[in-house]
Formats: structure tokens, C-alpha cells, sequence
């Protein structure tokens, strides 16, 4: 988060180029209209890509029923079902909900101009309508090539969103898109939503005077900033990952997990996850970790930590999880038994060195999307997932409850901002108020049905707290 | 099992009539190709079946490379892409295999002639292949009008097996396809491999002369033979329902499972693996029952024991798994909240009253495949699944390991009964001995890298037990 | 159970030698009051064995506050404190307390005369006054040299209880509690509640005249009999030993369980209650087994499967729950870890080979109650727990819910044996109807606030099952 | 941590207040040896409290073996069994023994004179002996009037060490114990190991010259250093948490957890340990917070969130882990059903309103040691358990491991101290170096024959680490 006029500081390098939309990684964070088709059911492959006309957006003229033309969208015949979808992840993101119907009639952003910068989804849209709702102006680019559902960016560009983005945009697509959202006569942005710090150095580069009137940058990955959305990412990284690492591997291979051997890399919180939940179906679970508390977690928690040499020749299923690289290298898949799978929960896409299986001795062969059988000249194959991307991004799915954690929270974010004092956020990068978390949370707790108690005067005085919170100090950990 | 000449009795009306094939019934049983693509993978897409030509097989004239044209199926050029799908089936069924490896010298089956009757799968085709290695003769059909694997079937029409199926069959083309099967110049069956009875059925209606001639049935779900295939049943229920409620619920839904309240109907096997696994990953679940042992074991597992209308105003998701009819009513339904997931795990389409919905004043809208939205007149959502049917089924695939235990037990009662001598298994259904779970359970252990102890003479002497086993009365419980 | 008359058959020498009650036999079935008490809280203090004389109760004069002499209790002023434990028990065994209600007008057991031979607890005591309610005279002695409460018998001959049983028996004070028990003039009894056998044996060798008037046998061990309590017998085993293999290891060792590497000998009923019990707590566990079926329910359970000696080496603890003699041999032993500790679950005293221990050349040290240091030459210690008994009865407690089931099925078996019409049940072993199970069930779902759904008329006769059951065929596996 | 001639922050005086020993407080941090003895065994019997003589230590006369009659303990004749109970804690604390052997080359400790205030129990005296084998020299008293261990308080007494401690102090006892271990001439402490900061406290009003003197104090709960002890504290709340509350129901009710419906109060680290264990078990477990995230992380987990008042009345268990005061009101001690228990694993004996109770109506009786029957005038009866105070640390163990954790970071809090150059360490509350709690979780790993992974250079460059940790930011949450 940076307030006006500040210097960022921005990722480096390594980071920043894993952020980097590019050709291989196929992101998909919302679930696909198709997937989970196994039969002909027409009305829903009437508006699958497949069988769209090839004809670039940029080549196309479209208006919305408006008579607006200030968007680009692969088909605005589409918005229908785009809105059909909005309108089901509503349903589920109760707490953006409850935001704009409580913060309506105030308008907190009213005269914010944002640009924003995320995976185009109906949760995206959810959020954009909310922020209109509260007085914002919004324009909006993809931050992935590939993860942009094109009903939905139809949809938006149909209420009158200008949206740039489509599925299967090219390299130079994706900066015309961020440009046209940006370089547009009569509108400056005042606050930005990036996501992994892209956006804000485009700007920062290409148009620095309107990057001095930038009141506020909403951004999840910036380093340093960690624990910015504490919440969202306990729900990203442990929660998430809990299902998801099921869903990735059966949707890929439909496996039974019962019995299995899974050796997990990395017991951090995506670590943690995995490993109950492969538990918990009863697989058998080794760990690895470099980390001795980490590792000594494990131990309690019933996981018996290995070395990977130890235990590469026996297991049925290796998952990478520590954002380091290399951490599974050819040696390692060399020592594999036949059929072993192979996928990557981690960060970044150099935890398993998949380059080093492109040698002439190993053949590749392409069983179902996302599943590639590599065969050595013996003829054991290794079963790779996803190319070593990550395997919950690219075949699975993130619920929407999460995404709705997410979203709640860069809305607030974006309020506080717009909203602070002059001065109040320094020229740096921030963290956001440990209550605003606490305020995410309890938006989201109706969903469940819970019921949060509350202190008493008494209490609240033992404790020395207020009786709204925050509950815990700054380093506790959840 | 029924022996040479004996009298079949069938399962009572209302089982015969669940097991026949039926439009309605979208059943895979083993994983479909094009369902876990997000993106167009072309060599894929190229043997799925929306890009076939619309001729019915029945008009075509194939012939296989060998120059045979004794089959009928979808297109005999999709044989290469079968192979592949059977060769990996392979490498998970090495049960199968080591049977074939052990009995392949002896041929077993030798002047075994076997009419068969069930889903045309990759793993189908395994057991094919392994009964005619054993010296068999076999002829298909599929039981299903929906799920046979075209490129399965044509792999196996390549390889000489005379199989009459596809995927998308009329009720005419089904019972033409089992005609093709059974009635054949210079050949008839002395064995039948049947699913549900039907196949037996219209034999011993039909060719009545011929079914004097079969010797020995083999058959899971003839009424008072539930016992007949222990290990396979609490495979197929307890242990791979486990695991599909949590991949049909994520595939159809991309829900949560974390604190999503759920009610089980039913606490039977079926109802045992749904609540384990919902309560791992984090659902609170309640279970309703009609039998008081099922009702203590609830208990005792950590579930509340409730009426379905004590809870149905608050619950998430709802599921049978009862077997019986009418679990789910109109007015359960009328209760529930708004998005409330319903499904059925249990053993037929009659456990949610499905029809009661097909009212004037509820919309039906499909979301996408095997997901109806009903909608109330005040805007209440339903989300119904599989229109009732089995969502195991429908939405989900039955994991290649339970796959092989099915078909290695059929392969073993097929032996067994060709063998036996005449009279050894007398005019009534059987239960397969004790020993032959215990065999097949054997074969299965070194997927699991699983070391079995042996008795010693002092300790099989002290238990009164052979040191091979059988190991348990057949009275116990595992 | 055994009719009027008949022949009983009884249980192997084998079985029959485990049941006999023996010195080194400790057993404790109730909650020892002494037990979780680390200070000197006086008024418990008071009511201890260890603070009382010397004096054999045989050579006591006691009479109760009605004048009765008819008993022979430690001492029979401990009533008041036996009273209590007594009351408390009748709070926790509800169902019986239900069942004592609901019969007592009807008095179905008027003019029985029960010989019972059981642990005599607070459980027992609630069992043979409500057995008392129904109608029935009653005479007690103690099935085990040890279990006996003091306090207990004290009450219930204050009561008006005929009871012969004190803590620290002799073998001759056993059999003299028996013959008491017994053989007294103008009393005849016509019904024998058994605990393994040996009271049913003894009138049958020594009074054959009385055995020949006896209307029935409850028993629950006699050979053959294993499904007589499918009920009690799944509760004692699994649910109980859930629990008690987690009390049995704290109570002797304070070990913590996380991390900890087990190996459990045996994967039925009582093996996989251990083991989830302690994956549930962070062990990390290993399984042996003989029967390939339990063994491959062991591996999709999560658990690896070993052979001991496979495994001997590295593990923290061994449990045995085969029912097996020598599953744990010398050479076993020799090669466990400094540390390791042994302990036995099954059903006999065999499964351990303690004989071996008692060699020169390795020295004993008791270092608690219950817990054995075995120390070899070169300093190794083994933590023998119990001398290799069973531990769930030894260093455990059996929950009084768990006793409340048993003692409701005893009380219920009794009704039904007394009031049926002579020959119904014939001269032989009989299993109980499989309804009264259901029975027992239901009369313990109220504990559980459990509401239990009733079939409709409609499904009654779609499912072919009365209303009020029995629900499931006889074969059916809980 | 506090470093020479600092000024100290002194707990709050409510924390201080709980922190001092009282004679309500009945705690035993280790194994009492009585503990889980049913029957009575001699040799056990022979070393109990019970059959000591009544003299108070302060009027014997006792020498060691070596002649030195520096120190005071009940009975020093009881030195042989304190030593094997040292000797079995050894064996469990093979971090502690690893450090020992490692430093003991160098002396760190050369020098350092120790006054130390804590549990005297065995794994105290390994703690006292590796402290002296290092080059410390020790005085030592007790924290705590009855948690003593007499028999290991002789074996150090025996060894050498200045002690001053037995079960059953009285408040002058202990202050004359406090006073001779430092007050002693020609001897003056430069090092504190404190618990709860009253011998801090004491030596700083009563002798500060002598604090004046002091180089450094290593205490686990001074205000403000909650993250002091990460790993300990970690530990001690979750891993051993989850343990001890069904080690603590268990031991004090024999109750079965299995269908038990339970009401946690907060969901930080005891309350989430609890949780999980219970739930584990099979029981249904509500949760109240005050916290919206600890709140969303509960019903993530599985388990309902409600008010206290909500489930008051269904309940078989309530148990509170908040560290508030009055979370159990007497209006719901009055709500509870007849049998409900209560019972405290928080941080605080204010969490249950106990005194509430001590109303004329109201009978209290004591059924068992820390067990007492609350009866209201209808006859239902709350059975509250020690008295609401910790029902971990009254009703249950620590396991040595823990112990283990917790007296190896101290160790090392200690050489660390010891060692920093002046002024390293300011005049303030300091946290340990992260570094340091990776060094004794490392010396703890082989416990669990776990093997941990090294970084590769090129790994350690890629994550920005030094090879040798620390491995995470100091804000990372394990």
C-alpha cells in the first residue's frame, strides 16, 4: 500500500518475473463452464470458446446495448451467461454483499478512479460492481492471458464496465489492454488494484506525472508486505490448498488416495494442508522440510520426515511446497518408480526441474490436458502435472469463499486508503490494520452461521482490550 | 452363481427395473477423456466424440486390420487412443495381471465360452484380454446406453474380441447389440458375466435352449447374494464413496467444504465413508437413520443423530445414502435454504422425490452439466445434482484399484465355476467361498508395498486355522 | 444360552484356562477410586483397601441394619461410600434405569432365580437391582480374585443382597464364595448369569441335580457364541479400545503421543480401534497382519503394512491385538530399541512372550505400579507394561456406557430366556434375536439427545422391513 | 531476559498474582509415582509421602553421603529412587544430554552461579545437571508448595546440589527455602532462572545489592515476552494440550468421549488442541470466541461457533481456554444439565466462577481427588473438576518431552546470557535470538529419527538464507 506521491519498492527480480503473466502458465482461478461437462448439454457449449469465430476483439466493433464502445471483450452476445455467473458467485460472497448494502449510502469512494489489474472472474466482477456501488469509478485489465472467462468480461462490459480483456490474449494484447485502460483522455486513475506489482510499474515506466496523483496502490505481493492480508492468505495457502490438493490430483488422474505413498516437500502452511488432508483419505504421508521447527511440527503431527533420497524410490506421489527450486531434480525423478506422479503445490514454477527432462533419451507424452506421461527408454513413465506449474491454479479450482476473502479485504484496503488523512500512510509500504482483518472476518462469519460472543465491560477491562477489537497483538499467530 | 441348468431367481421388480439401462442414467464409470481439459489440447480433442461424424455404427461397414468384422462400434480408426487408456489401466490392475502371469501356462479357461454384459471401459477391456490369455472365448455388450468408451471399444475390436457397443446407444441398438452378442452361428456361451440380471434374463427368455447349456453364472447383484462380493461391496461403498462425494460435490460445484453444514441420510457403509470424509476436511455434519445400531455407531463416531426436519432449514448440502425411497420430499425441499446443494449416494434414483419439482411453479434452469438450479417463485435456488441419480456415478469415477478388485473376483468366479466339479455348486445362487476374497485381497497387497506375516505351525495349530487360510468365520465382520 | 435342560458345550481348554480367574490376572474393570488421586484427600483416603485390618472376611460376623447375615463382604459399614458409586453409576447407565421403569409393573422376571458370577462393580450392582425390580432373586459371587469394590459389595449387602466377594480372594475363598453362592437350602436358582463359563461348569460337576432345573444360561464366551453380543462385543472392542489403548499408555508412561512410532499387531475390531486412535494423536503407525483382507483394509486405511521384524528395530511402542500366542517373541524383544515399550490389547495373556524374559542373564525392575523395566546386559531397557496382560482391563478403564450396553443385553437376554415358551429355545447355543439389539440400541440414544427417524407405511414396504424392524439381515456387517 | 544491572518489567499484579503458590493450586508438572497404582505394590509403596514420618524437614538433621548438609529435602534416605527416576528422564531428554556433551568441552557456564526457582521434579535434575556439567554452580527451591518430587529432591541433595525444597511446604517454609538458597555466605548468585518472576522479585527487594550483581535472568512469562519461548510455548499450549485434556477427563471421570457433545470456550492454541483431540475421539464440539478470526478459523475446522447460552443446556462437557475471567457464569453453571462437567484448561483460575458455588443452597460434595459434586437443591449435580483451577496441570502430566523442549531453551537462554558481551542485551525484556529456538528444535529431531534436509548453495542463494538458518522471518507464523 503507498500513499500518494511515495516511492515503491518493488519486488525483485526473481519475484517480480514469476508474477509476469506469460505463455506457459495456464492459471484458471475460477472454475471453467466446461470442465465438469462429461455430456453434449447444448446450452452450455453455446458459449464455450471453441466454438467462437477467430477474429481478434481488437479487429471487432462492439457496443453494449448502452451504445458503449469504450470496452474490449471477445463477444458482448455473450453477457447473459457472463451475468448468470456474476449472479451465482453473489450468492456466495455474502460479505462483499453485506459491504455495499452497509457502505451504500455514504459512498466512501465516491470520486476514486481505479485501475485494476486481476484475473478477470465473476468474484472480479462482484468486486467491481461493489466498488461502483460505493462511488468508484472502475477500468480494468486481465493480469493473465489465459484465466479471463469471456462471458463475464461480456457481462461487465454490457453494465458499462470498461473492461480489456479476453481469453488466449498474445503478449502485445496484454499491453494494449493495460494501456487502454490506462491512457484514456479526460479520466486519471487516483487509486490502483495490482496484483503482483505489474500495473504499478507500467505506470511508474511509461506515464510517471499520473503516477505522482496515484493516491493509494492495493497490492498483495509487494516484498516486504508479507503479511499485508494475513487472512487471505491463511485462507490461500492452508485452507485452500486442504482441498485442493485433492481436487487437483483426482480431476487429473482420478486416483484413489487410500493406501497411497506421498512424499509432501515442505511443511510450511500449503505443506500443512496437503499433508492433513492426504492423511485424512488415508494416504501415507512423509515429509520433507530444511526448517528444524517446521520439521519438528511435522514430526508431532504424525509425519515422518525424510530425506527425499530416502524415500524416492517407494512413494506413489510427490508434491513440491516450499517456494524454493530444484527441490525435486532429475536425479530424483530418475530414481521414481513407474507411474509415479509428480506435481507442484509450491510458489513458483522451479521447484521440480522439469527443464531437465527435455533430453532426447526421455519421451513425452501427452495423456489428458495437464497430464504429461514422461517415458524413459525402459519404459517407466513419470506422470507430470501441469508441466510443474502449480497444480492448484491449473487444476483445480480456488471457492469462492476465499476469493471472497480476498476481495473483501482489497475493498476495505481501497477505502481506508482513499479515505486516510493526508499524511497518515507514509511514503512506504504498509500493513494494513490488524482490525480490518478482524472486520473481514466477522463479515464472513454469517455464512456459517456463527455466533461471535462478545465481552463484557468486566472482561474487556481484565483483558485490557476494547471491546471491539483488536483482539491480539500485532505478532500473535492464528 | 448359478450352476449348469439350474434356476436362476432374479432380483424382485423393483431392483431389475434400477438396473436396467435407461436414458435417464448418465453413469461413467471410469474417467472421460475430454473431463479434465480447461483449455483445447488438440490431440485430445481429436477422438472425442462431439467432432464423430452422426451415422449410426449399425450403417457402417468397419473392418478391423486383421480384416474381421465381427464387431460393431463407434469408429474402429479410434483403436490407437483406446490402446493407450488400456495400457495405463493396465499398470494400476496388476492384480489382474499377476493372475494372468500365474494361470497363463495352465489355461483354466480353456473351451470357456463367455458372454459378457457390463460397462465398456479400459478396465473392461484389461478383464477381457486377461479371461481370453486364461484360453476363453468372449463376446460384449454394454449394459449402459451412455458409458462405454468408444475408443475403448474399437481398441478391442482391433484386437479380435467381438464387441457390440457405443456410447450414445438407442433402447432398439442396446438390445440389438446383446442380440449381435449371444446369437451367433458356430458359437454359443457356456458362461455369463452379467451386471444387474438383465443379460441372464433375456437369455433364459429368449434362447431358453441355450441357457440349459450355460454352466455357470457370474453375477454381483442377484437378490440374496449380497454377500457374494464382500471385499468388492465394501470397496465400492465405504471406501471409494470417501473419496467420490468429495470429487462429485468439487467437480459439480467448486464449493468448500471447510464449516459447510451437511446431513448424511443414511449411516450404512455408504453413509459411514460420506461422513468421514466430509468431517476430515472440515464439514460439521449430521446423520439421520431409521435403524438404532446404525443411529449408536453415529453417535459414537462424533455425528448428531437428528430428524431430516429438526435441520433442514440450516443445512448446506444434503445427501442420501439410504437406499430407500422418498428420504428427500416435496416439503423437505420447500425447506431447505436458499442454494442448498441436494444429491443422492445411496442405491437408486427414488431417495430424493425428484418429480415433485416438475410443478409449474418452480423453474427449472441448468447450470452446467449434472447441476440444475429449481428455482422457487420468491427466488430460492435449489441446486440439485444428477437430477437424483447417483452422483458417485454420474459426477464422479470410480477409481481404477476398486475397478480391479471387481474384475479380478469376477476372473476368479469364473475359474471357479468352469472348474467345479459337476454338482459341486448345486441349483441355487452361491456365495463364492470365503477363500477367494482372501485370494484377491492377496493380489492386491503389493500395490501397497504391503507385507503380509505368515502363521507359524504353533500359532495356525493354537488358532485351529489352515496357514493359508480361510482366516475368519463366515460370520465375521471386517 | 441354554434352555431347560440341555447340554451346554463348552469352551476349549484354551479359552476356558484364559478365563479362569487367576493371581497374576489384575484386572479392573471399574474406575479405581484410589486411582486419580495424588494427594492425601482424606475422605477417600478413609474408604481404601490399604487402611483396613487384616481379618479374612470368612471370620467376620457382619450383619446388615436389617439383621441379615446373609453375604460376605469386606465390610459391610463401607455401605454408604458403595451407595454412592452406586448412585452415580445409575446416572450414566439411563438405559437400564429405562428398561427397570418400563418393566417393573409387569415384573418379567417374577420367580427367577439368578445365580450371577460377574466383576462386581457399580455397574453390576445398578444390573442386579434392577434385575431385582423386575421380580427376579438374586445371588452374587465375583468372577475375579481382584475386581471386587469392597465399598460396592458392602452396599448390596446392605441392601439385602446375598453377595460373597471381597478384593484379595484366595483360591480357596473363591470357590468358597461360589458354593455359598449356590448351594443354600430352600433356594434353588433357575437362571445363570456367566462370565466366562466357569460358574455354569461348576454346578454342572457338582451339582448336576440343581443343573438339570436351570431354565437358561446367559454367557457370553461360550464357543461359539461370538455374534451373541454383536452389540456389546463392537463396543467393548472398537469403540472401547479407542479409548482405553490412549488411558492405558498415559496412565503407565506419560508418553506423549505425537510422533511416536507404534506397530499394532492386528487389524481387527480391537487393532483398528489402537490405531486410529493414536494416528488420530500424531503417532505415526504401523500394522502386521495374517489375513490379507484385514491387511489390505489396513493399507487403504493409511496405515503401512510391515512384518515385525521388519520394523522391530526403530518403533517407540508395540501393541498386540491378535488374539494370537507368541506374536511378540524373544527375538522380537532382543531387538527393540533402548526405551521401547510392549504391550498387549488382545484376548490373551500369549500374544507377548514374557516367559522369555525370565532368564539370569536380564534383570526386572518394577518402576511403577503395572510397569516393568527388563534390562539387558548392555543396558537396554524394555517397558514391559502389565506383564504382558491385557492393558485395557489392567491399566484402563471400561467406560460405564460400554458397561451399560453389556449389562442391558445381560438384563434383556435373561427376559427373553425366562418368559419364552419351553422348547423355543432348544438344547443347544443360541444366538439372541437380532431385534433385541436394536433393542439395546435404542434404549441408549437417548444419552445422545439422537432423534431416530421411523420409517412411513410407504417405505416400511418399498424397503420389505417391519416398521420397528428388525432393520438388516443377519448377516449384515455393522 | 533481563541483563546485568537492568530494571525489570514485572508482570501486571493480576498475572502475578496467579503466578505466586498457593495452597488452593494443586499442581504436579510431573508423574506422581502413586498416580496409576490400583493395587498395592511394596516397593512402590515403600518411597510414598504417606509413610513418612511427620517431622518437618527444618528440624532434621541430614547429611549426604559426602558429609555436606547444604540443603534441606524430607527424607534423603529416598536418593536412590529420586536417581532412577533422573536416570529414566534421561532417556527422554537426549536434547538436553546431546548439549551436555557437546558443550562440555568448553565450560560455557564456567563460572556462573544460578539461583533457579522451579518444579523439582526429574527432569528439573537433569536440567540441574547439565547446568553443573557445563560449569554452572546451582541453588535451587521450589515454585510450587506441593509439586516436589521428595525423592529426586534427595537425589540432588545427595549429588551435591544445594537444594531446598519438599512436598507440603508452608507459605513460611517456602520463603525460608527461597531465602536460604541465595542468602548464603560467600556465595552470590550472578544468573536467575526464574517461573513467574517471584524470585526475581524477592532477591530485587530484599537483597538489591545483590541484584545489582545479576548478569542476567532468563524468565519464561515477565510481561510482554509471550514470543519469548516460541517453540516451548507452542508446546506446551497445542501439542501438549491436545494430549492432557483427555488424559485430565479421562483420569478424573473414566468418561467416554465417543457421541459426547462438548463446549470449548476460545479457539486459540490450548483451545484448537483441545478441539482437535476431542474431536478426533468422536465428540461433537461447539466453540465460542470473542475473536472473528480465531472465530472463521473454528468453523473452517469444523466446528459450529455458538454462545455459551446457546448450547448451555445440551452439553456433557464444558471446558474453557480463554483467559478471561467469568467465562462460566453461575447463570450457566445453573443452565447445565444433571452430570454436566466443568472444568478450566486456560491460563487462569478466574475462567469459571467458581466462588458463584459457595452459596448456602448449593451442597458441595467431594466424590473423588479434584472431583467435586456440585448439587443443587432438584438433586441435578455440575460436576466441576480441580476446582476450577488447570485441569492440565492438576489432572494431568506434562510429558518430558515438553519438559524437555522447555529446559533446553533454557539451557541455552542461559550460555547465551551468560556469553553476550556487555551491553549486547540492553536494559530491557529481550526476545531470544529466532536462531536459538531452531537450535533446540534441531537437538530434538532424532528423537523422532527424523532427518532433515540441507539447502544446496544454490538453493540458499535462490531463497536469499544463510544454510544454517534463521530460516524464516521473525514475523513467520508456524
Amino acid at each position: 500500500i503507498i500513499q500518494e506521491g511515495g516511492q515503491i519498492q518493488f519486488a525483485d527480480q526473481k519475484q517480480e518475473f514469476n508474477k509476469r503473466p506469460t505463455k506457459i502458465g495456464l492459471r484458471s482461478l475460477s472454475r471453467s463452464i466446461s470442465q465438469s461437462s462429461t455430456d453434449s448439454y447444448s446450452s452450455v457449449a453455446s458459449y464455450t470458446d471453441s466454438s467462437d469465430d477467430e477474429t481478434s476483439p481488437r479487429d471487432k466493433q462492439q457496443k453494449n446495448s448502452k451504445g458503449s464502445s469504450d470496452f474490449c471483450v471477445k463477444n458482448i452476445k455473450q453477457a447473459v451467461f457472463g451475468r448468470r455467473e456474476i449472479e451465482i458467485a453473489e450468492q456466495e460472497m455474502s460479505a462483499l454483499m453485506a459491504l455495499k448494502k452497509r457502505a451504500q449510502g455514504e459512498k466512501p469512494l465516491a470520486g476514486a478512479k481505479i485501475v485494476g489489474y486481476t484475473h478477470i472472474t465473476a468474484q472480479t466482477a462482484v468486486l467491481m460492481e461493489t466498488l461502483s456501488a460505493l462511488g468508484a469509478q472502475c477500468r480494468w485489465a486481465a493480469c493473465n492471458f489465459y484465466s479471463t472467462l469471456n462471458e463475464v468480461a461480456a457481462a461487465l462490459a454490457e453494465s458499462g464496465f470498461p473492461v480489456f480483456a479476453w481469453k488466449g490474449e498474445s503478449e502485445d494484447d496484454f499491453w494494449w489492454c493495460i494501456d487502454r485502460c490506462v491512457n484514456v483522455e479526460g479520466w486519471q486513475p487516483n487509486m490502483i488494484l495490482d496484483d503482483g506489482g505489474a500495473l504499478t510499474h507500467w505506470i511508474y515506466k511509461k506515464y510517471p506525472n499520473m503516477f505522482k496523483k496515484i493516491k493509494g496502490i492495493v497490492e498483495e505481493n509487494v516484498t516486504g508486505v508479507h503479511r499485508l492480508y494475513q487472512l487471505s492468505k491463511k485462507f490461500n495457502n492452508l485452507y485452500c490448498c486442504r482441498e485442493s490438493i485433492l481436487d487437483g490430483l483426482k480431476k487429473t488422474t482420478d486416483m484413489m488416495f487410500g493406501g497411497k505413498q506421498v512424499v509432501v516437500c515442505g511443511y510450511g502452511e500449503v505443506g500443512k494442508g496437503c499433508c492433513a488432508a492426504l492423511k485424512a483419505m488415508g494416504s501415507i504421508v512423509y515429509v520433507t522440510e530444511i526448517d528444524p521447527i517446521c520439521a519438528l511440527q511435522a514430526c508431532i503431527d504424525g509425519f515422518q520426515l525424510v530425506k527425499l533420497n530416502g524415500v524416492i524410490w517407494q512413494v506413489d506421489i510427490v508434491t513440491t511446497c516450499t517456494g524454493n527450486k530444484n527441490v525435486v531434480t532429475r536425479e530424483h525423478l530418475g530414481h521414481m518408480k513407474n507411474s509415479c506422479i509428480v506435481c507442484n503445490m509450491g510458489h513458483s514454477n522451479t521447484e521440480i526441474d522439469v527443464t531437465s527432462l527435455h533430453t532426447p533419451e526421455l519421451t513425452w507424452e501427452r495423456v489428458r490436458s495437464q497430464v504429461d506421461h514422461v517415458i524413459w527408454t525402459d519404459g517407466k513413465r513419470i506422470v507430470l502435472l501441469a508441466e510443474g506449474h502449480l497444480l492448484n491454479l491449473s487444476c483445480s479450482t480456488v471457492p469462492t469463499f476465499v476469493l471472497s476473502i480476498t476481495a473483501t479485504t482489497q475493498a476495505l484496503a481501497l477505502i481506508e486508503l482513499y479515505n486516510a488523512p493526508e499524511g497518515h500512510y507514509k511514503q512506504d509500504v504498509y500493513l494494513l490494520p490488524k482490525k480490518m482483518d478482524e472486520y473481514v472476518a466477522s463479515l464472513h462469519l454469517p455464512t456459517f452461521d456463527a455466533h461471535l460472543t462478545e465481552l463484557t465491560d468486566e472482561q474487556a477491562k481484565y483483558l485490557g482490550l476494547h471491546k471491539n477489537g483488536p483482539f491480539k497483538p500485532n505478532y500473535y499467530r492464528y
